[in-house]
């Protein structure tokens, strides 16, 4: 098991609608992450930095399956207003990832 | 159980050296980690940015306990080189705490 994390960045001001939107995330929006095996998928926000974190058993092949879906297609239209720009990042990576240095069980 | 998060920021250059130290912190430091109660403790690193999140039964009394500790004491003592100065944070906060504003079990 994988634990993941990456990081994204809000527009200023789209903080609100961004949190709103999590509270409310679709049902089947739900259930694709969970049939695509993501567990413990936690989002955390500081003013306009997003971390996201969670388990997966191979996060490139379930998040190739994700965005194959139609469901996550319809999902990232909408959050799309919420973001900036990704930071650069290198080739390969598909997200600004973040790698874990210390873990205690 | 509380799911915490929250974010520090690295001097520039200092990455190498963060993560070397955390490849071989301390037996008693993590037993003192441990023994207040705080599990699945990870640290992801970008660059510059450092996220720290965990579980732990109730954040500030926890910490609070820790802070104590001469062990915890010695260990920020040889961390302090590695860190940027906070970034601003609200009255009360210890730390620059992130909201988890999703959570999917």
């Amino acid at each position: 098991m994988q634990r993941i994390a990456f990081c994204l960045r809000l527009k200023k001001g789209a903080g609100e609608g961004y949190d709103k939107a999590h509270r409310e995330v679709w049902p089947e929006m739900l259930a694709l992450l969970k049939g695509a095996g993501i567990s413990e998928y936690s989002i955390f926000r500081r003013n306009q930095l997003l971390v996201l974190s969670m388990r997966v058993e191979d996060f490139d092949t379930t998040w190739d399956a994700i965005e194959r879906d139609p469901v996550n297609t319809r999902w990232q239209e909408m959050m799309a207003q919420y973001f900036e720009p990704l930071e650069p990042i290198a080739p390969g990576e598909r997200f600004p990832m973040m790698r874990e240095v210390f873990y205690l069980a």
